[in-house]
């Protein structure tokens, strides 16, 4: 390849990424469920498009301006799964409502009753999914809580309830595990038994939405569940290499990076630091232990072990160090967490036909 | 303050950015150094023309496409501290200093021959500084090899040697460390030694370029010192309070969140994660054992512990659980990392005479 990309950039194998949309649509078609993919991996509509081409019946997002943007660009169905709490937002995500299929997340009192008052202001009535905690501690109602939420929201009017939501990630008994499908099932099971016992409170509970790229899979398998929600899977990350869910060649994207010094044998420093690669996931934490920011394919005894905002220190293995690396020379790593990583770039470049085409990242840093 | 404000959003209060910027020039006016800010931290070009006004030589950036930006804006005098290897990069520094007085730097005998080749080939003679490596292991020659470097590049044509530079931050013996003032003047000692022995070599070395926010007014107290480069200082962060280098009430930025989901006693979510605040200076590593996040300026005994993209968890202490913190609540938050924080944002609200006005982070996202 020796097309001239501006370093550092992110670059997208195309024919990766189409395999690992077939393949995660295939798994889960299978299984009878509906997949509902996270945006928030590749923050491109055209990307989304392409997710519902190949079975998905609409996308996830965690913003009203995501869901802006690809609506903009054609995407008819659309969950925000995140509670909208300021009116503002409220709004956006009613004049969106009467354009697309819009679902909106909900875990508290407040948070219904907000929503409610503006769409009977409006004269509308908004779809939502109430969101369950199942052990991860961010948003989301108390699992021994929702029955009680779940009422009070079918008794307003303005809003139709029409199904529960968790968010998990790959956990069991509250803590990482690296046990993915016990963690899946245990996600699924809990979410399908919560949703009978809403029906039996005489709640319309249709969807039933769960899981992520490390437990989507499983979590399909159990009977009850209707909706799995991974991201990540459209590219593949370390971490996720990590988690066992793909093997590194799964990786669609790699951070592209010019080595800019080499002060010493077992030094070198490339372009690309924590404004190029996402800081959010750690090196050396639990479960993963992985060894520095990223894996680097050409030498993979080498570690990303530092970055201050523009260098990347690579501390080089024997077997690096053997090499000719040299200034000038590049590099492609696989950074640990692909998704905040696409949110560093304005654009990223994509493998076709041997080519690179630049595309916008259209969603990136869209906070509201 | 009632004005709306979409959140999560960076506000800046401007006069205490404006009492910042005009101490930093009085103290390093004091001293008989000049002052050339790195434009890192605000990455916008109406501030680095607010730092010169004030006294400020020029600014410094770390990337070619930044250097573009400031100067399209009418910076008249920038310094790229960072190596430039690639042709497109020197072709644009080329470019670009034939319009401002450009300086880059330099760190390697390729590096310098790349730089070298281009300039003579376009007929002309670029400004050059050579980095020294003074213990923090990224780039810059060693110490012990730089006087062989800077004869190497002395008698390239095409490059013209003004100078030396180096980056330390707070750093003593190899290690970080809180004794600012004994870590400066090491800094501008080692440099303004190695300054005279390139001038022994018959080096014509005018800069000797040190110092970041925590260490500058020390290291420009020593003699041989010539200018200092400090960045965060326009702003101020939890990083440089914690340093000592200022109160938190200099910290002229926060985050403003709002309230999305209060689902326990001691847990609060809010609408900014790792999207919004930077995730490169994380809690509790040494020295600073910063606790969380970012400091919450209405709930001081509250962590904020852990982030996902669009959610940061608040851990209450007593007296925040006390509080009547509800959904919808508005809350500000001084991040561990203003830097790195700002660039997650297109743009930032300035605080004017009682009223909040965006302005664009031209700067933003420049990785080139």
């Amino acid at each position: 390849m020796s097309q001239f990309l501006p370093t550092p950039s992110v670059v997208i194998d195309t024919a990766v990424m189409e395999s690992n949309i077939a393949s995660m649509a295939e798994t889960i078609r299978k299984t009878g469920v509906r997949l509902r993919p996270h945006a928030k991996t590749h923050k491109m509509p055209w990307i989304a498009l392409r997710q519902i081409e190949a079975g998905a019946v609409g996308i996830t997002v965690a913003k009203v301006s995501e869901a802006e943007v690809m609506a903009a660009h054609g995407v008819p169905d659309i969950f925000i799964a995140y509670p909208l709490v300021t009116p503002d937002k409220i709004a956006r995500a009613l004049e969106l409502a009467s354009r697309i299929r819009l679902i909106v997340g909900v875990d508290s009192r407040e948070g219904a009753l907000r929503l409610a008052e503006a769409a009977t202001s409006a004269g509308r009535t908004l779809e939502v999914r109430l969101e369950i905690d199942t052990g991860l501690r961010r948003t989301g109602v108390l699992y021994e809580e929702a029955l009680e939420l779940g009422r009070f929201i079918g008794s307003l009017s303005g809003l139709q309830l029409t199904g529960i939501y968790t968010f998990r990630g790959a956990l069991m008994n509250g803590k990482a595990t690296l046990d993915l499908q016990a963690a899946g099932e245990e996600e699924g099971r809990l979410m399908a038994e919560l949703a009978q016992r809403l029906r039996d409170a005489g709640l319309a509970i249709d969807d039933v939405s769960v899981g992520s790229t490390p437990t989507a899979a499983y979590a399909a398998t159990v009977p009850g569940v209707t909706e799995v929600r991974p991201g990540t899977y459209v590219f593949q990350d370390r971490m996720q290499a990590r988690l066992g869910v793909c093997a590194l060649t799964d990786c669609a994207g790699a951070v592209r990076v010019t080595v800019v010094s080499r002060p010493t044998a077992d030094l070198v420093v490339v372009d690309g630091g924590s404004k190029t690669f996402a800081t959010d996931v750690q090196p050396n934490t639990d479960p993963l232990q992985l060894r520095g920011f990223g894996h680097v394919i050409e030498l993979p005894d080498a570690v990303l072990e530092r970055l201050s905002e523009e260098h990347g220190m690579l501390r080089l293995g024997p077997e690096a160090q053997a090499s000719t690396l040299a200034v000038g020379d590049v590099l492609h790593i696989i950074p640990n967490h692909i998704c905040s990583t696409v949110n560093l770039h304005n654009q990223v470049y994509f493998l076709r036909n041997g080519k690179y085409e630049a595309e916008t990242v259209l969603g990136r840093g869209k906070l509201e």
